[in-house]
């Protein structure tokens, strides 16, 4: 009998049961060919099409104009952080970054050591408790591009549409812990990223959405791997890809489509996070937000007790329920559920159910 | 009924069936927990020990000595063939190169376009069907490191031991598709990199094996994902890894050491493909290798027929049997098995009864 998990792991975390489950089916044999994907030629007929087949469901969920390129990497949001500034970050230039969180942070201390990247605004005084307001963002009008994280896991806090910024400034987004959960406009952005970990599958592949007219400003002379307009024209099979993660991604991307696509997941995620929120803001004060409710996350639900001490019980006593992952990051401390696309609502009950009771026997 | 294969793959390629077999197995339910490895946080504790069985069961099978550390990290070789030199290629020093095949030629294509790198020995005048004789090596007493391709899988020729080089000059090899598949000692070397996904598991995953000492010399201010300094500090988990491979590659780790270690390997290696080069050699020139017989690789026996459109039937023919994989590399033509240590002597047979009835037919 299967110990009974309510996976609330920032990532890895949960992916849909049915994904694993045909995984499982067809872990020795794919689509009858008699190998696990795993051992098949990435140069195969079969793998050209799921290739073809992710590619064209994932610009088919997320509305991908024609004029952008997609791109299936390795290294994860981290090493997206370096080749940002090492593809874009023009030679006289100067990069901008809204830092709203620790990604933000990490985002630009890498561009800083490959050129100019500049603080348009930062929330760190209030521990990024909100996204920084509009009249805080100090622009460079003539930035290489602007750089954003759309969710900070960490802190817990969601841009619910994109910052305004400079005309002409490519905008450029680490929506690793938002990615897919939600419709959004594509055409607004200059590139995305995202670690697949979160929303989009297992680790170990990494998604780059770029607009064609970007990879014109690639420097020549590139490290091979880690350049964007040769993995564009080598449509990421330069060298051997991430397969069973491709393959995975594939099943997740199928998975959204049954489910109704971005519209239909991104209402799931409002009622899941809703539910979570009220359990909080009803508790008197017993559990209390760590973000300011109107920029609070869908995908990562922080919030605080009276003292570390009884979130510490709090965390303990969650875990022994199957509560996984429920400890906040251990830069900040404090409680974290992370209810990304896969996350049943039957954990959130779960959950919320757990939450009344401790604090009848604490509060 | 699963249709019967023979996996003569060049990568990614054959994996133990029984290795298959238990990921299937617990592939919703890590070893109780109740999730899949690849729904598991890589800061759990599940996973922290998983890492550590990989580490100290590559460190026991390889002998690997206590001063050189063993990182896990993305990209393939293909990234390593930049890393090495962003990390190691003095900024007044110059690398050297031997060049033994197409693998050799990438690797000093992207060390050129970070520093001074020179070409040591190549065998290209011969479409690198032998190895370049210790006297043809135009060593640099004073070069930052020697880098060599200990197996080039394109053209099926390996070292049977490391070249003799400089003392004091590091030596690096890109051990991609024969790490894991004999004993060697690792204290001759500076560094040993290798693409997990020919003898150590799925794609994915990228073995680095560094002698401490050389860490020193990396530069400050690198790109972090790209810095073997931090990655070594940090174990390989400045970020997320990517799990599912990690855990493959374990599997594979104890399958070898179930099987008695790199020796007994290493012998099933040899009594597999001395099975097919006699098959070759016995054919009377209907087969013939493209090595030359000394410099024969064990894991890749690349051999051609008098015509180009003999060996289109011949694989088309193969590919029929169920002989995956037969079909030489794009770049080069000709035909080529691919006999990693997972490839089981079986499929051997079944390949040398093949080319005996298909010379029959059409000899």
């Amino acid at each position: 009998m299967k110990k009974q998990v309510y996976n609330f792991n920032a990532g890895p975390s949960v992916l849909p049961k049915s994904v694993l489950l045909q995984a499982q089916e067809e872990l020795l044999d794919y689509q009858g060919e008699g190998m696990s994907i795993m051992e098949m030629s990435h140069r195969s007929a079969p793998f050209a099409a799921l290739m073809a087949e992710v590619e064209q469901n994932l610009r088919q969920l997320m509305g991908i104009p024609q004029n952008y390129k997609t791109l299936f990497l390795q290294g994860g949001a981290s090493l997206q952080f370096s080749m940002v500034p090492m593809n874009l970050l023009l030679p006289d230039g100067s990069a901008d970054y809204i830092i709203n969180g620790t990604w933000g942070q990490k985002a630009i201390k890498e561009a800083k050591k490959i050129g100019s990247a500049r603080v348009v605004a930062s929330t760190e005084d209030s521990n990024f408790d909100r996204l920084p307001d509009p009249q805080e963002m100090d622009f460079d009008a003539n930035a290489s591009y602007m750089h954003f994280t759309s969710n900070e896991t960490i802190h817990g806090i969601q841009y619910k549409s994109e910052p305004a910024s400079p005309a002409g400034v490519p905008v450029i987004c680490d929506m690793s812990s938002d990615i897919l959960s939600r419709p959004i406009d594509v055409s607004k952005y200059g590139l995305i990223y995202a670690g697949a970990q979160k929303n989009a599958g297992p680790s170990g592949v990494t998604l780059v959405i770029i607009r064609e007219d970007l990879l014109d400003k690639v420097p020549d002379n590139m490290a091979t791997m880690l350049d964007y307009r040769l993995q564009a024209a080598k449509n990421s099979l330069f060298n051997t890809p991430p397969s069973f993660s491709i393959y995975l991604l594939g099943l997740v991307l199928r998975w959204l489509i049954s489910l109704g696509g971005l519209p239909a997941i991104a209402k799931l995620n409002e009622q899941k996070a809703q539910l979570l929120y009220q359990a909080i803001d009803d508790s008197g004060g017993f559990y209390h937000g760590h973000a300011l409710p109107e920029y609070r996350s869908l995908m990562n639900v922080t919030f605080r007790m009276e003292s570390a001490d009884l979130e510490s019980v709090f965390a303990k006593a969650a875990l022994e329920q199957g509560m996984v992952g429920i400890k906040g990051h251990r830069s900040v401390g404090g409680l974290r559920a992370s209810i990304y696309n896969a996350c049943p609502i039957e954990s959130i009950a779960a959950l919320v159910d757990f939450m009344a009771e401790f604090q009848r026997k604490y509060g």
